[in-house]
């Protein structure tokens, strides 16, 4: 036996070292590599599948490539404040929207609003500095709550960011497409389409594995920041240096007062705001990809970032209550697209597109910091079990497919669902956000406190962290409950629904890996084998069926059921012609059921059960031929016998089904 | 081993015996017969089913009360002529709409018209009369066709007679239905649901098996058959006797002629009109039913049938002319309608709803012929190879499910495609009722001359059918002509298709039982077996599979794809110990091929066939584990490579299966 091995292994040898084969290079003794030519596909309908893929995809990266490029903080800033700063795009609206129930009178409480939300800002940029030396591998919600609070906080901030994730891709597409209908208004009607085909086209790109690092990615943050910098300083000057009269509501007709201007109303306005601020911890969950110093530089960016976006809300604001912008309640046009159109007139006109691109580039970009985020924190949840290990799987380009896929899936219903309004999208934004932000700074408060007396410094940090983790929970219970019959609702049941799904998941991960086993011996010589070959008749492919079965073991009946008597009695004569012409040797058992009730499937069944519970010792393996058919429509012609049996036994846990394919030659 | 074999055997009988063991009885030497038992469901998804089923279907019936009843001639002449008996309900109205085109003056050419139809019905029934006691086991037009004209004339037989079943339920279903809705105009717009649920409903009464023989079928014939004879005496006794004027056109405006009463539009009505001839042949089919002397019954049967028929659709013409009836586009009301709410006036209107329930009691015992007719002819082709195999399986209530279903299936589509239009659908109706009768009548010409001077009076009988075989095929040019851009190009296109059909499939069939094979060698002793076992990680599971690989063979190879470069040394560390903790005896070679693109299937794809083309003697059989889950929702979270691996390898012949059930415990 040792000498069988050992030719066995010599073989493979031999095989491996012949330079013909190009489909494996040897590593190492009882190691090889795999080449590209093991891709190569075989089938017609492979090969269209392959080259439609290559085509989208282009051809496969090699996990050897991943990539750890360190990046400027001038690229940093563009690539990492995309989702903050877009927000700009449709925070001023959401903040309008809700005050116009007041009537247009009241529109003016916009910009104590705005104040309060530039505050939080402060408070949880600041909050967030802290995060970035105490976790320089990159500090996310989930990381930071799961490492100091525990399991289940964690998972409720990767719930959360989860939503939010894909909330953010909804309302950022969908912002982008209505600024651009609101120039084209005839589209208006295409808005769906539209965002979908946005959402496929970031999928595929995102499949093809996007190098984020690209430079061309810093160009629509700086070219967004740079165009609404223009506009805010064009418009204030327009207003107040040359006093043009601002046209209040040329746009839109001034809205009479349908309800007072109450508290409620005031906190819904601030609710929708706060989606201002999503994205801001984009940065410290990102400190592993700046240069060093890294957590200077990423400090440095994250402080840079907030003021840019500090001062964007702000300009789009004052300029929306200058030029006394109301918004609508289709946005069409948009708040930011009306203040191109009154700030930029007569031959400045052409400046209303190029700003409308800006924004949507910065709202695609920040679309797409959900293509890298999603994917990512799925395949770490995947990693840890929460999640199918599907997620954690890298496809051809590296990139982690089944989440880019999940999150454009979920991004496309989302905008289905509400048929693309931006506005009523939003209402489910902040919660999540909110929640992710109060987990992640009191992760913080609970991590310093376990450092206390080693660092210096701790009180401070602890107090900085501690007031964020305050102010954000505030907020965070005022957006849920101002905004839950909006929509928030669904993310607050939401939440709690994909906690407790990842938690059976791991369950069932994990007592699968302890516990799952294939009830045989675990050792060879204990294993006594008993083989059932069902056959139809006897021909050429029964015969190999019975063949194989025998060379297992003595221990084989053939089981004929009977569904026709003349079929029967021919396989009965045929059997013992058969029989007689073999030597005792190969003699085996027929066994012929009769089936009154003409059911097949059965009678088999309950035999094998039979079998097997009077011989619990043994292992039963069932012989079953499989059809190799080169036309799908042939399956229709063989009459599935098999599978049908093999689905059966499928929920039949001790039964070994053995697949001998049966073809044309 | 002979003593091994015997006690496998032995054991076997022992639980044969065992009085708890209901399912099996033991028949004989190596023969059991399954009782009920094995046919109780076991998980609870499949008890939904098999509860269902019980109480749509009823209990099954064993194949041994496969009925052989004889019925009089009283009960045959019920059943088998209703198909032809009902077209009188729309054979007048199909002549009257296309005469319709030539204005309501020309109606008078109606009558001619019905009877050269007439004549045809005479010519038609006598031939068919020569078919009985030449073939008293029931010679329907495929048999016929098939064994005097070769196959191919058989096959399109088989075809033209498949597309008429459907037809016949289609039009006896909407014809049914657009009488009923004369009454009650209020469900026009329900027409194609009705029609559906009927069509369905027919579908589940015949899978449960209709016991046609049953008396109560033998009701809805007699009772139209007295209900016409009623209307017709009634109506002409009003008209003539009485002298009542009848109304011209109360129910419809007189029509202009459109275009001139040209040879073309009688040729287009009397094609039409042929459709009254549909089912003529149903006796010469039945012939087996018959009580002794069977020919002799059945010859006087389809006698009498022609008698009424020739009468009733006589007698509904003329009362269609006398009392000025013309076709509406839309059936609503029917000619038959019509003429019973003209005839039926004042304290009679009663009887209209009667005579209404009669004409769709008749017509769907017509289409009732089809559900049995249909599923006897599929079965009878799939019996011959032409068709797939489960078209001759008989379902738990004896019936031949699959054709019913596809019967049904193929009705409900043309009742969606043609909106349940009743006038449409007639259009494609004769063509394939004439080529039936061509090509059977056609047979019998051969049938006779084969037994030229072996039977008296053999010239009598090649006359008559040589008549008849010229006459329809006369009839049948007309048809196809006149209604062939009507939709009977449909019928002319189909049957080609069919019968290509046909014949690929008998091919198909053919070639597989007569050159499929397993490429294994056919004797035990000469397979050497070569086992791979892809292994993740060692678990209990892996140390399952390559145990029972073992069992089989020495030449086992556990095989790993490297996913993640930590798992594969923590598994070749674990390898070297527990191959190290196990004796020599059981030293298995481990391969580790690195996948730098991160796919699994194509790598171990690659290697199997290499092995297998290194080793062409051997026997390779891949050992893989089947995930055993609870729910199917688990699915999702075992990664299914296992699967994929399976579906690849079901396209490579040669390659053997194992599979072990994985499960928890």
């Amino acid at each position: 036996m040792e000498e069988l091995r050992g030719r066995a292994l010599g073989n493979l040898r031999v095989r491996v070292v012949i330079p013909k084969d190009r489909e494996f290079k040897r590593v190492a003794a009882g190691e090889l590599e795999a080449t590209e030519a093991v891709e190569k596909p075989e089938s017609n309908a492979e090969r269209v599948w392959y080259y439609t893929k290559r085509f989208l995809l282009g051809v496969p990266i090699p996990t050897a490539m991943a990539e750890n490029e360190r990046i400027s903080k001038f690229k940093a800033l563009a690539l990492l404040s995309s989702d903050a700063i877009s927000s700009v795009a449709f925070a001023t609206e959401a903040i309008l929207i809700n005050l116009a129930a007041a009537g247009s009178g009241n529109l003016g409480i916009t910009l104590p609003i705005s104040l309060v939300i530039l505050f939080l800002l402060l408070v949880v940029a600041t909050s967030y500095r802290q995060t970035i030396p105490a976790y320089p591998n990159g500090g996310g919600s989930y990381t930071v709550a799961r490492e100091n609070l525990g399991v289940l906080p964690g998972l409720v901030a990767a719930a959360a960011l989860m939503i939010d994730y894909v909330l953010n891709v909804a309302v950022c597409i969908a912002a982008g497409v209505h600024n651009i209908i609101s120039f084209f208004p005839s589209l208006n009607s295409y808005i769906v389409p539209m965002a979908i085909a946005l959402i496929v086209i970031m999928m595929i790109l995102n499949l093809r594995g996007l190098r984020e690092s690209g430079t061309i990615f810093a160009f629509p943050t700086y070219f967004f920041i740079v165009s609404a910098l223009l506009l805010i300083i064009v418009g204030l000057i327009k207003a107040y240096l040359f006093r043009h009269q601002p046209i209040i509501g040329a746009f839109t007709p001034a809205v009479q007062s349908i309800e007072p201007l109450t508290i409620i109303i005031v906190l819904r306005a601030f609710s929708t705001g706060c989606t201002a601020m999503t994205g801001v911890e984009a940065i410290s969950n990102a400190t592993p990809v700046f240069r060093e110093p890294q957590t200077r530089n990423a400090a440095i960016t994250l402080t840079w970032m907030a003021c840019i976006l500090g001062v964007l809300f702000l300009g789009i604001t004052l300029l929306a209550m200058t030029y006394g912008i109301q918004a609508n309640a289709a946005s069409n046009p948009t708040v930011v697209a009306q203040i191109a159109m009154h700030v930029y007139e007569g031959p400045w006109a052409f400046l209303v597109p190029l700003f409308l691109l800006a924004v949507l580039g910065i709202l695609t970009l920040s679309a797409e910091t959900s293509f890298a985020g999603f994917p990512r924190l799925t395949a770490l949840l995947a990693q840890d079990r929460f999640l199918p290990t599907q997620f954690s799987f890298r496809g051809d380009r590296l990139a982690f497919s089944v989440g880019i896929v999940v999150l454009a899936a979920c991004a496309c219903l989302l905008i289905l669902g509400f048929g693309g309004n931006t506005d009523a999208l939003i209402n489910l934004f902040a919660v999540g956000v909110f929640i992710a932000f109060t987990l992640s700074q009191a992760g913080m408060v609970v991590h310093w406190w376990h450092l206390r007396g080693q660092q210096r410094g701790w009180q401070r940090s602890i107090i900085i962290n501690g007031v964020g983790a305050c102010t954000t929970a505030i907020v965070t219970l005022v957006v849920a409950t101002m905004k839950f019959l909006d929509g928030a609702w669904i993310v607050v049941l939401l939440i709690p629904i994909l906690v407790v799904t990842f938690v059976g998941i791991r369950r069932h991960y994990l007592r699968f890996e302890r516990e799952s086993t294939i009830d045989l011996p675990i050792h060879p010589r204990d294993i006594h084998h008993r083989l059932i070959v069902p056959i139809d008749k006897l021909n050429r492919a029964s015969v190999q069926s019975l063949a194989y079965a025998r060379s297992v073991s003595p221990h084989v009946t053939a089981v004929h059921i009977v569904m026709d008597t003349d079929k029967a009695s021919t396989l009965r004569e045929d059997w013992q012609r058969w029989q007689k012409r073999l030597g005792d040797e190969e003699e085996t058992h027929l066994l012929i059921i009769d089936s009154p009730y003409r059911s097949l499937i059965r009678p088999l069944l309950a035999y094998i059960d039979t079998i097997h519970e009077r011989h619990p010792q043994d292992t039963v393996s069932i012989v079953l031929p499989e059809f190799v058919v080169a036309h799908w429509w042939q399956h229709f012609l063989h009459n599935q016998t098999a599978l049908r049996l093999k689905a059966a036994l499928l929920f039949r846990p001790g039964i070994v089904v053995i697949n001998l394919p049966q073809h044309l030659s």
